[in-house]
């Protein structure tokens, strides 16, 4: 299995702090030792850093870690393989373009009997059960929405949610998909979020000695939601999400949640 | 205008050597300061690295210099922007995935009436005239040779290089393509390349006062194709293409070479 996260907010803002956490569970705490990668939109821009080495020991990992990268959505993966050797070609997160806007997306879990999901324009690169998921949604989406944007997006969500209610019925499909205005969490088994506001106040990492102050850290008006597949922190309330939940996400409040 | 590195090599190369020269010309020898970006292959996937920060002090290209990421196909360009503004969605290399394959593109010149190549699948998410031709080239070729990869590329690269003349006859197209395990350099108007060899020797930058002993970093079966808008170091004979050359690189060697 891997390891999700995400952040949604209304202002750029570094995730240093909660991707500290999370690369300790590719090697130190966690088994996903097969990779990693990160992708941060800046405007309708993005940059995807990707290693195949663990995380927990990758120099990438601890530029990402030592370099606070300011942005809007973020969507990272640490990757323990299942479907699909260890290399670059499957190491989420993956990207693909459609309507001039750049959709990224990772994927914890995995499906059985998914050859059917195949897709003709949008191909997979690698050889993984998530890719070729996420080549079938972006394809799915093109033929019913057409080669123009649509002016609401809440439309193209409930009908990836769709998309997703059908690949989870091929076993565990949680998921983290994003245009880089929108951010949707869609939750199989394992998928909980934390929005901060002010009051702003301390957080205490559960995977390693680290403990911030986000009142030093934020301005009053900041709103920032971070998306975990398990909580990453120890004292702080984080939202559990059900199977068949997701929650769409803009400028770090939740827009859509369907239970 | 811009600069643009390329590697083409039999074995997985580094490219620190070069693209130290390279980032000089983003600030300190050059004016190509509105970001840059590296594309590495390994295999069928590929990561490339981008920053708006200018080359020469931006904290991602220092790690690129520290940190030898091997490859057999590079792809790197620094920019100073004409159209478009500074902004990570206008900064090269562009990136899609056609056939199952990662295309990566950068583009050196400036083109004019250039609304014409217009596409209406594979869009550009930023504004400038390189990802618009970056996508009318894709479209283009999608278009004439199906949704199954060819057996045989060299008639892909023959058709974009007459789709490269045809956006030459708009202005300034010097042009790195690559599927990944071709890589195609197109002149407009500067591009030059090298091929080392053994008996591999030293090599001394012209950017920065930096030399290198190429024996001591090599094997005797290495073969590493440098592509380059101007000659990156002083001591070697560096080929220099002339308008509408374009030569196709496999593993270092030249593959064909249309004059």
């Amino acid at each position: 299995m891997c390891e999700l996260l995400a952040m949604s907010a209304n202002v750029p803002t570094d995730i240093v702090f909660s991707f500290t956490g999370l690369v300790e569970r590719g090697g130190v705490t966690g088994p996903h030792v097969d990779g990693w990668g990160i992708a941060f939109y800046e405007g309708k821009g993005n940059r995807i850093f990707k290693d195949v080495s663990p995380s927990c020991d990758s120099h990438i990992a601890k530029l990402i870690k030592s370099y606070p990268i300011k942005s809007e959505v973020v969507i990272s993966h640490i990757r323990q393989a299942n479907s699909g050797g260890v290399s670059l070609e499957n190491t989420h997160p993956f990207n693909r373009v459609l309507w001039g806007r750049n959709w990224t997306y990772a994927h914890n879990g995995q499906l059985t009997y998914y050859a059917k999901f195949s897709s003709n324009i949008f191909l997979p690169v690698g050889e993984t059960d998530s890719e070729l998921a996420f080549c079938w949604i972006v394809e799915q989406v093109a033929i019913k929405f057409g080669e123009t944007e649509p002016s609401d997006m809440l439309p193209v969500y409930e009908y990836i949610s769709e998309l997703a209610d059908t690949l989870r019925s091929h076993g565990v499909f949680n998921m983290i998909i994003s245009d880089g205005i929108n951010l949707m969490a869609y939750c199989s088994n394992n998928l909980c979020y934390i929005t901060r506001r002010a009051p702003f106040g301390k957080a205490v990492l559960k995977d390693t000695d680290v403990t911030i102050d986000f009142y030093k850290e934020t301005t009053p008006n900041d709103v920032v939601t971070v998306i975990a597949t398990r909580p990453l922190t120890t004292n702080e309330q984080w939202n559990i999400l059900s199977p068949g939940d997701w929650c769409l996400f803009r400028l770090g409040e939740v827009i859509t949640f369907s239970q």
